[in-house]
């Protein structure tokens, strides 16, 4: 057997007891676990109690002691956030070492600069769980779909928003009740704005685009809307209508080719049929879509969130590094699948030229024709619309939902501007994307 | 960027035409396809019209001319069938030639004499497509799983069959009138024993649970039942009890630990609840549900079949071969993940101590006091019952179904044979497994 690989852990929270977790266990597991060996871990706090048992002599407060120890090979980052975390990174690879992050919101934004550092240095940056727990996405991503010309990636990527929305459906439940549910439970932070804002789904759309479609893009620029405005009545007409609704992220090519190649990204609240793949997926799991040619659809689903599915996700990094030492001589030469650099320009498309399906529910004064009025404002615009119905008739006025067929947001807003102008339409009280 | 990596193809039906297709279009997908050159392929009949426009120069009759040839570096075998496949690849391994290869049946009846040659030749031979078609699950089972142990594999995967039961339980059709609409479309083969025996799912969970567990298992004994003694009236049933009908594979640890390991192999006609994820996939499509500590539950979903997802997976092979080469100085040295030998003795245990939940019906006398009896039966045996429901009560006689908790396949038979036995039962109609 090859020489040992050393560990060096960034952090001993959730995630990184689990890590350490795994480790200190490998039976059971593939035996090149047992081939990885916990060097040093750095805490901020020496004296906290931990989810691990581990020999004192392990921990330091001194994130550079980690990654500096020559016994380390591979550094685990997993204190999460912008900094110390991205200049840490910066700092193994500049020492030599690969790299493996759980750490979706540098990556999102600092990615292009890490991996080409890492490229520069000869070293491996894996980040298998930044996106989707402990579901095997980024790999399958790098390195079983290449021989496909990638169209979309979709997906439900964040497990508060889900675990919210499955129950405001199944209880019929208000948003804020089951916010504060979520939060009694652990299952929120405190400050949820990253997760039901749709920021943290917004940084994982970011990373799977771009290694779907080899280039980044500009993460600020993300079209990004989450569920905290989503409305109780807005889930219940959609059940009733056949669909689900779900926060989801999407990335897809906007043309065959194209240098850059135009993307559009976008995380919204999303109609999705009761009988698609995506629209089963409930509680805390994530599912992510991959449609490709021609390789057609395929879906990856699982626990998005979690010590250990994220562990699992990690130490799958740690072990693809430990794997690859075994074939290869030396530092300095690496897999491009698993390196996964940037391979093209890629931007987002103007987003007016995005095309789907809309939902959008307008509250009416209850005049006669106005069903007729409304579906004629989108003919004339040429929004072809596959259903239009009426909810909740009173003297107080009604609502009419309507759903389309895929059409331009450009054609979309003009359409809607004409009807909210009508006199009989007193607002738009709701738009979501369909599927 | 590196030298070119030379593919030999043996065989040009859909699959390896589907893999040639990818070859000479290499543009959209990840530019280390352009890295891959197709050198020399072996057909039968150098004059039969192709899928794909070949240079006449690349092709030849002589496999060994392929897999001689010194501009080849990767041998992907798309001829099927035991011999000569299984020869053609040990040629390759003692050539120094990796292998890719979507031969389920080589694989689950060779794959430790071809695993074993490859590992003393120091060559890899990769197999994502020879179990779900272009699913990434060899892949993630290898590479991304490892830090798990890993207590259950099951899934559909086998899309004839699945096609079938879809059918069946869409339109309340009898098998026999499917099968033959399948073997029209080009869904079954004329011959359609393989699949709908569960012969073909049966070699795909062997090879999965050489993977999960790290040891093979003898495949000839996988305990293997297939879907043509279905009966329709027991996908009615079933769909009235809220299961849907699959033809599921299974391959579970009996013991936490164990020298061998124990196993447990089926493939068997099974009742999924309706909410399980396994429910939803209809059609030719697979999925594989993945079990394991820390992880817990992932799943993989998609297309099992077809000219293009099999292309796809024999292609992402070919890229990880191509990949891992740019990371190593030369042969010889193989990254232990990705070559994935057995590490383990397992075994299959005995079959009366598998554990599962059961579905079976019974045909009764309608005599007074007989769903009593029955049920006093299987209590006498230890057999607890979630449900016992009678069917269709006539003069004739009735039906009686019941779907028991988890017991072994000993008390099982116990009861059944204590059943059968009682004079107001006419006989056992029909016994599934149910999740």
């Amino acid at each position: 057997m090859a020489a040992k690989v050393g560990v060096g852990l960034l952090g001993l929270g959730t995630v990184g007891g689990g890590v350490a977790s795994i480790l200190q266990n490998p039976d059971e597991r593939h035996p090149l676990v047992g081939e990885l060996e916990l060097i040093r871990v750095a805490v901020r706090d020496l004296n906290r109690p931990r989810p691990v048992a581990l020999d004192a002599s392990l921990l330091t407060t001194d994130p550079s002691a980690v990654i500096q120890d020559p016994a380390v090979d591979v550094v685990v980052e997993v204190i999460g956030g912008l900094e110390p975390a991205r200049s840490l990174i910066l700092q193994a690879i500049a020492a030599g070492k690969s790299v493996v992050t759980a750490n979706k919101a540098v990556i999102a934004r600092h990615g292009q600069e890490i991996t080409e550092a890492a490229a520069a240095a000869g070293v491996y940056v894996l980040i298998e769980a930044a996106v989707g727990g402990g579901i095997p996405i980024i790999e399958p991503l790098k390195q079983s779909l290449g021989g496909n010309r990638i169209n979309r990636v979709s997906g439900i990527i964040n497990g508060t928003t889900n675990y919210i929305l499955t129950r405001m459906a199944e209880e019929g439940a208000a948003y804020d009740a089951v916010l504060k549910d979520a939060q009694e439970l652990g299952y929120a932070e405190a400050d949820p704005a990253a997760d039901v804002d749709g920021l943290d789904a917004a940084d994982k759309i970011a990373i799977l685009a771009t290694l779907a479609f080899g280039g980044s893009v500009d993460r600020a620029a993300v079209p990004t809307e989450g569920i905290s405005g989503l409305q109780g009545v807005d889930v219940d007409y959609a059940n009733q209508l056949g669909y689900g609704v779900k926060l989801l992220a999407v990335a897809e090519r906007m043309a065959v080719s194209g240098d850059p190649l135009p993307l559009s990204l976008r995380v919204q609240p999303t109609l999705v049929p009761m009988d698609h793949p995506l629209a089963g997926v409930n509680g805390v799991n994530n599912a992510i879509l991959v449609e490709g040619d021609p390789i057609g659809r395929v879906m990856f689903y699982g626990p998005g969130a979690g010590a250990g599915p994220t562990a699992s996700a990690v130490v799958a990094d740690i072990l693809n590094i430990a794997g690859i030492r075994q074939a290869s001589d030396g530092p300095g030469k690496v897999d491009p699948l698993l390196a996964a650099g940037s391979w093209r320009p890629c931007a987002l498309a103007d987003s007016g030229d995005i095309r789907q399906r809309h939902y959008v529910r307008f509250k009416t004064k209850d005049a006669p024709g106005v069903i007729g009025n409304v579906g004629g404002c989108f003919g004339e615009r040429n929004v072809s619309i596959q259903s239009i119905v009426q909810f909740n008739a009173s003297d107080a006025g009604a609502e009419i939902v309507v759903i389309t067929h895929e059409v331009s947001q450009r054609q979309m807003n003009e359409a809607l501007e004409a009807i909210q102008a009508l006199p009989e339409v007193s607002g738009l009280a709701a738009h979501l994307g369909c599927l």
